[in-house]
Formats: structure tokens, C-alpha cells, sequence
């Protein structure tokens, strides 16, 4: 038989106090690094402290000020793309008082909308929002709330920073680079979008709108082909199943992003094709999965570590000068060529 | 020129109030569902604090009793598996009030300390924590602090719940399969331990454990061969190169872990071979990577998404009752057999 479990109970100041042999105020002073408290009540309070496995309460700490917490909400946590993101915040935050906490959004506006009042009910000193789909107007007032910085979204408020890498630029890469291996009948597949200002903002629209653009840049107007689903690994092998059933088959895919990509090989697998020999395909994101060898996917290094630095030190500016003038920052795009492309 | 940002302030009770034309206590009583709010009253309030974006104040909720936040600690958010254990976590708490927030531990025991003492500062209702390293002493201070449930490691604690998959079994149904194929030469990369506890406790030592166990079962035993790595993909890569300059070269490698395998797979692929044809390759965890049509990798499933489910009902058990005997959940794991194992 199980012995019966302690009941749960929270070592209080109280408890450290008749631990140590001194007054709560004592205490309390030592907890604020204040003046008064001698080195050996300092010695006895930590003693006390160390030996109890007293933690302060950030609900009374709250009260008072800061929580010292980043809530960081990310579509999806299964695109590795965010990990490199979350690597980059991590990075710049390491050697603060700052704990990154993570929600995942499930890709819904309901689903952003209760994982930022989550993070505004417990009081984040600030939140950075990771592709996010609200609305504007939303966004604005929640920046109006909390510190906000917006990672992969384009577009300009007065309210909050955005970081994103040059999607328009990126896709033309793609194209340059699949173009250049004499391809013609290259085909994208995008994220499906429809709302007017998303189709401004969202980092799948910029994408789609630098292909269109570079193909009329290589004079490839004509073969401008368009798949037109979601920026998951499902909706990679649909749009890859739509492509193939064609009559005029593409000769290379532009996937919006690596898990889209992901989707592309497997639905070629399944329909006994693969990469590079039938046909090429390129992902967008370099992600762990891209570089991964049996895979090596062509692909665009949008320096997702550098974005997640970026985000955290425009977070903590913003902490500290609520009303500075909002910044901007657009990275520059990289091309990463492997193997799942070749010439014609 | 940007326009100056709108200073951040938080909406109070007291401007919901004022632009509901009703007093504070009034505007309590609504947020409470307390007795004597009127029909009317409750629309005002409501109307008000829709208009003003008002979000009541989790700190000072957290002082009052709960603050319905549910950590859950992660060693890595790139390992795949952790994200099926999420899905079964949220699904598990959808239709709660309770949120989800994740902190990543980085894989070490001063970053569990750190992810820990952040959740029991930040007076979360109860955590989840999944394969920690941190020492059993020190998990069953944090069960006494705050309601636990310990994921992914075996042991019996009478403060935490646990919940787990029977990795002896599961690393027995990699050798049953592989020896069935053919193989005798079989080997198995782990993830090093020393410490005692661990070698206990942890599910690489069981399931290396369960590995020269079934070896021995199936009249294996000096085939035994064991490269001691890490769990994670570098660590399959230097495991896998170790492997392959053996003087007899295994035919058959059993990757504790699918994100193992990637890096047995990476490194084959760099010495010019593959799987199955020159070497069989299993996993362990059944990620979305395994069943990834061009891998297709052979490997355990052990029902991450229902790892999550129990975990998430274990907890709110004990955050109603925490005086409850504790509880251990020990789930069959099953084997998925793909194409990187074929007959010798």
C-alpha cells in the first residue's frame, strides 16, 4: 500500500521567519535586497530559505509590478520553424529574470484569442505573437494592453514591433534558382486566403504574391500555376495530388513552406514519383527537417534563430519605454540549395 | 513619421464600472456570478466590458485561490513526440478554464530548476512534467508544493502521479521483430545514464534495459552491442558512424528513440548506405517523423496522444483532491512495423 501522500501545502514567509529565528519584516527586507538587513540575517534568512524551499509568490509579486514572464503564442507546435524562433528568444532572454512561457493557438482566431487573454489575465509583462491571425484592430488593442511585438506578419502599427523576414524577396529566390535549372512549368502552393488585409500581412500571401511576380520577372507569366490549400504537411499532399492531376504536369514545386513540402514528397512517394528525378521541389523555412539529410530540401533560410533575437530585444525595449516609436525589422532571405532540385 | 503609440494602461473594474453607470461592488458581483445581480445589471456590466476590452486580473485572482494555469514542462519542443503528448493534454482540458502553458527545460537539471521554481512562483494549479532528470528528492518537493504529474519515468512516488508507456516491453517488441526478420547482429544506441536513480527510473535505461534483456530471450546475447550516445538526432549520428566502424558491422540498429533514428538514417545516408537494404533501422515513439511516408520508419508507438489524455486527468484529480493516493499509469506500447526493416 501506498503511504498517503503530504498534503500540498506552499512554505509561506511566515514559515521562513520561525525557521530562521526572525521577523517577517527581516525576512521580507532580505527578499527585497533592501537596507537593514545585516549579513548574518541576510546568512540565516537564505539558510531558512535554501533549507524550506520557500518561493516567493509571483501573484503577490504581480500585484506589485512585473511577473518577469514572456508569453509567446505560436500557431503550431509541431513546425519546426518556431523551435528556431524559440531558440533565438530563449537566447536573448538568457541571463534575465525573464521565463518564456509557450501556448499554442491551434491556427484559429478563437484559438489566439483565448491564448492572449490567458496571457493578459496573468499579468505577462509581454507577449510576442507568432504568425498570428486576428484581426488588426484586435491586435492593436492587445498591444494597447501588454508590450506586443508580431513575428511573421507584415504590415505597420503605431501600437506594436513587427519582425518578419522579406517574403516577396524569398519567393523570388525559389523562383530565380528554379528558373535558373530551366525550368518553366513551376507551380506554388499557398495558403488559401481571402480576407483583404491578411492577404496584405500574412507572410503565405507576400509569398504567393513574389511568385506571381517572379515568374513575370522570367517571363514565365504564362505557366503561373497555383495550388491553393493550407501550410500543413496535409495540405502539401493535397495540393501536390492536385498539381499531378493536371494535363500539363508542373516540372517543379514551390512549396509555401518546408511542412508543406513535407506533404509534396510524401504524395509523390505515393504516386511512385520522387525528388529530384521526376520532379524538383523547394520548401520555404530551412528548418531542421529541410537540412535533415536522407531529405536535404531546397529551401529559404529566413534565419528564424536571428528573428526569435530580434523579437526578445524589441520586447524588452518595449518593456522598459512603453511609448517609444514602434521599429519594424525585415531580415533578408537566403537561398538553401540541396538536393530535391536539378536541372530540367 | 509613425504616430506616438498609445501609452499601455490596463482597464480597470473602476472604468467598467464608470462606463456601465453601476458601482464597482456591482461589477464584482457580475464577474463573480455572485447572488443579486439582476438580468440588467449583468447585460450592463458584460456590454461594458466587451466595449473596454476589460480582462480581470489573473494576479489578483491567483491570491484568492486558483489561477488556471496548467504548466507543462517539455525537455525539448523538437522532439516530435512531446507534441502528440500536447494534443492529448489540450484535448484532455478542452472545455476547462484551465490554459496550457509550456516551458522547454533545455534538457538539464539547472534548467528544470529553473522551469519549475517559474511554475511555483507563478502559483500555477499544477504541472506536468515530462522525462524530468531533476532528482527524486527534489520532484517530490515540487509534488508537495504544487499538484504533479511526472510523465515519461517510471518510479513510485507517494506525493506525484505518473504516467508512463512499458518501455521493457516496447524495446522487447523491436528485438521479437528484428530477430523474426532474420537478424542477429542487432544493436541498440542509448542514451548514457550513471546516476542509479535514473538508470531506475529513466525510459532510455528501461528500454536499453528491455533491449539486452530480449537480446538474451531470443539467444542473442553476444550479439548484445550498445553505442551509449544521447537522445537526440547528433546523438544517433555519432551512435550510427560508431556502429559502422565495428570490425563485424551490426545489421540491424534499434534507435531508442524516432528522433535516434533520423540521425542513424543521416549518417547511413552520409556513408553511402541505406535502409533496409544495407542496414535495418527502428525507432522508438511513433512521431508524425516515423510515419512520414519517404521515412516510413519501423518504431514503438507508444500513445503519446493518451500519455497526454491521462496525464491531464491525473492532475485535475489531484488538484481536486490532494490527499488522494497517488497513482501510476503504465500504457502497452505496440509495434509499427514499416520500411526500414526488412529480412536479413
Amino acid at each position: 500500500m501506498p503511504r498517503p501522500p503530504v498534503p500540498t501545502r506552499r512554505v509561506t514567509i511566515i514559515d521562513v521567519a520561525r525557521h530562521a529565528g526572525v521577523s517577517t519584516t527581516a525576512v521580507s527586507k532580505v527578499l527585497r535586497n533592501a537596507y537593514g538587513a545585516s549579513p548574518q540575517m541576510q546568512a540565516k534568512v537564505r539558510a531558512a530559505i535554501d533549507e524550506l524551499g520557500y518561493r516567493p509568490s509571483a501573484s503577490a509579486r504581480g500585484l506589485r509590478g512585473q511577473t518577469y514572464t514572456i508569453g509567446v503564442m505560436l500557431p503550431d507546435i509541431r513546425n519546426p520553424f518556431f523551435a528556431d524562433i524559440l531558440d533565438g528568444i530563449n537566447a536573448q532572454l538568457d541571463g534575465t529574470d525573464y521565463q518564456v512561457l509557450i501556448a499554442a493557438s491551434c491556427n484559429s482566431e478563437p484559438g489566439e484569442a483565448h491564448v492572449t487573454d490567458a496571457m493578459i489575465d496573468r499579468n505577462m509583462d509581454g507577449v510576442i505573437l507568432i504568425a498570428p491571425l486576428t484581426s488588426r484592430q484586435r491586435l492593436d488593442r492587445i498591444a494597447r494592453t501588454v508590450p506586443t511585438v508580431v513575428v511573421g506578419r507584415h504590415g505597420h502599427s503605431a501600437v506594436y514591433d513587427t519582425v518578419a523576414d522579406d517574403d516577396f524577396v524569398g519567393a523570388g529566390l525559389i523562383v530565380a534558382h528554379l528558373a535558373g535549372l530551366g525550368h518553366r512549368r513551376i507551380a506554388h502552393i499557398e495558403h488559401h486566403e481571402t480576407d483583404p488585409v491578411r492577404l496584405a500581412e500574412m507572410p503565405n500571401a507576400v509569398r504567393a504574391d513574389g511568385y506571381r511576380h517572379a515568374m513575370h520577372a522570367h517571363g514565365l507569366g504564362e505557366h503561373i500555376d497555383i495550388a491553393s490549400t493550407t501550410y500543413t504537411q496535409q495540405g502539401g499532399y493535397l495540393g501536390a495530388q492536385q498539381l499531378l492531376a493536371r494535363p500539363q504536369r508542373p516540372t517543379a514545386i514551390f512549396a509555401g513552406a518546408d511542412i508543406v513540402a513535407m506533404g509534396v514528397l510524401d504524395a509523390l512517394a505515393d504516386a511512385g514519383l520522387s525528388a529530384p528525378s521526376d520532379i524538383s521541389v523547394a520548401g520555404y523555412d530551412n528548418t531542421t527537417f529541410a537540412a535533415f539529410g536522407p531529405i536535404s530540401l531546397t529551401t529559404v533560410d529566413q534565419a528564424g534563430h536571428q528573428i526569435g533575437t530580434n523579437a526578445a530585444r524589441l520586447l524588452l525595449d518595449r518593456i522598459t519605454d512603453s511609448s517609444r516609436p514602434t521599429t519594424q525589422v525585415k531580415l533578408s532571405p537566403t537561398l538553401a540549395a540541396r538536393r530535391t532540385t536539378a536541372p530540367l
